[in-house]
C-alpha cells in the first residue's frame, strides 16, 4: 500500500480550516474529494498542522495511503487539475516509506504572521494580513518576542479549547522583520499550542505600539493564566510556511521536483 | 475651488476597469460615489491611467475639484471609510494648485507585469498574476525587451481599438527580474498605448520560453502590423505602480504623509 507525501499551498479565506467537517468547506475535505475523483479511493489525509479557519499555508505537509500504485507526478498533476480555482495547490508530491508520518515525525514547524502596518484599508491583502493602524516599533516588538524564546509553560498564550496535554513548549526562533509597511513575525518550534502565535502577535503588538512595556510580556507569561493574554490577532495574517522532518531523504522513495523556478531553469 | 490629488491602490479583480460606466462597477465610479457620500458633491475624477478591466494599481494618481474646502486628511480618511472592503484604498491625498492635472502633466508612468512561472495553479494570486507553466529564461526575455527600448512605431503592440493619435512611443526602461518562481517586467515611459505592456509580455514570453528567437521581436516590431504580435498576456498580472510629475512639489498646497511605514517610524 503506497504512501504519499504532499507539500500544499492554500488560501485559507474560503475554508473553515484544515480539518474535515461535515457541513463546511475545509482544505482536507477538498483534497480528499479531489483524490477520489481520479483514484476512486476514499482516503484520509493526515496534515502536519491543523490550521484554523481563515489561516493560510505555503508549506503544509500531509500524507495518505492508496491501495493502487500511482506515480507521484500523476498524483500531483491530477490533484492540481481538480483543485484549480479552489485556492488550493499541490506544490510537490513524493512516494514515501510506510513509516513516514507528517504529523508525528515533524521536528520543526515554521509559521509567519503578516501585519500590514498602515492606516489605509487593505485591498489585495484583505483576509491575508492583519491591518494595524497604529505605528509599531519593531525593535520593541522583538524585545518582547525574545522573552518568549526557550522552554516555558505557555498557558497564557493558548486557547482555552487547546487539547494539548502539556502547556510546555520550546520556542526556538521568534524573529520580527520590517519591510516597508509590512511586519512579519517568523516563529519556529517543534510544535505549537492552539492559537499560540496569534496570542503572541496580539500581545507583542501591544508592546510594539508602546501601549505596554516590554516587561509586560514576562509578567503575563509567568502568570500562566489565559486571562492575562493580550488581544488575539486575527487568523488572516497567519501562514504555515514549512515543516521539517529528520533525515527527510530516508523516507523518500521517488519524488517530483518542487514546482516553480527550480524546474524552470 | 480647491483641487485634490489622490494616490490610489486597487485590486482590479472586481472592477470593469478604471473608467466610469453606467452598468458596471468601476474604480472611478466607486471613488466618485464614495466622495459624494460625505461631500454631497457630484464630481468627476481624472486618472493618470485608464486601466483596463482586471488591471490593478498600487500607485494610480487622480485629481478632482470640490466646491467646498476640505482638509486633505479628512478627504483621505473619509474616502477610506466608505471604500472599506471594496478593494480600493487611498494611500495619500494632497491639496494641489489648479494647474495640476493628473493625466496631462504626467512625465513618467511605471507599470509592473507579474508572471508566476510554475506548473501548480495559483492560490493567493488568482487573478493577480499570469500563471505560466513553461520554463522561462529571463535572460532571453531581457534581450528581447532591450529591442523594444527607445523611440519606435509600436503599431504591432497596440490594440486595434487604441485611440491614441500616434503609434510612436519612447520606452525608457524595460527590465526583467526573477525572484524565485516570480518574473516581473518593469516598464517606464511617459505614456503607453492601449494593451502595449500586455502585448510586450505575451511576445516576450514566446522568446523567454524559446519558442521564438530573440530577433523575432525586431521582426514583429518593424512589421508595424497588429497581426504580427504574439499572444496578448491577460490583465491579471498588470499593475500601475507609480506616476511622476515635473517639479511635483510646486503643485502641492498641503499634503498628508504617505500612509504606511513612514508614518509609523
Amino acid at each position: 500500500m503506497p504512501r504519499y507525501k504532499l507539500v500544499i499551498e492554500y488560501d485559507g479565506r474560503p475554508f473553515s480550516g484544515w480539518q474535515r467537517q461535515d457541513n463546511a468547506p475545509t482544505v482536507m475535505g477538498r483534497i480528499e474529494d479531489s483524490l477520489f475523483k481520479f483514484t476512486r479511493e476514499r482516503v484520509t489525509l493526515f496534515g502536519a498542522g491543523r490550521t484554523d479557519s481563515g489561516v493560510h499555508a505555503t508549506g503544509q505537509v500531509a500524507h495518505f495511503d492508496l491501495a493502487r500504485d500511482w506515480h507521484s507526478q500523476k498524483i500531483k498533476e491530477a490533484l492540481n487539475h481538480f483543485l484549480k480555482e479552489t485556492g488550493v495547490a499541490v506544490l510537490g508530491a513524493a512516494k514515501v516509506t510506510q513509516d513516514f508520518d507528517s504529523r508525528f515525525l515533524a521536528v520543526r514547524r515554521y509559521y509567519r504572521y503578516r501585519i500590514c502596518n498602515r492606516r489605509a484599508p487593505l485591498t489585495f491583502e484583505l483576509g491575508r494580513a492583519w491591518q494595524y493602524s497604529y505605528p509599531i516599533d519593531v525593535h520593541l516588538m522583538q524585545q518582547g518576542a525574545n522573552l518568549l524564546l526557550g522552554h516555558h509553560d505557555f498557558t497564557t498564550f493558548r486557547a482555552t479549547a487547546c487539547q494539548a496535554k502539556s502547556p510546555w513548549r520550546t520556542m526556538e526562533a521568534l524573529k520580527v522583520i520590517r519591510e516597508r509597511e509590512w511586519i512579519y513575525l517568523d516563529a519556529m518550534s517543534r510544535s505549537f499550542l492552539h492559537n499560540q502565535i496569534r496570542s503572541f502577535v496580539g500581545s507583542l503588538a501591544e508592546v510594539g505600539s508602546a501601549r505596554k512595556p516590554v516587561e509586560w510580556i514576562s509578567e503575563i507569561l509567568s502568570a500562566r493564566d489565559r486571562r492575562a493574554c493580550g488581544p488575539v490577532a486575527p487568523p488572516d495574517g497567519l501562514y504555515l510556511t514549512q515543516v521539517d522532518y529528520p533525515d527527510d531523504v530516508n523516507f523518500i522513495i521517488s519524488e517530483e521536483p518542487w514546482i516553480g523556478h527550480k524546474k524552470a531553469q
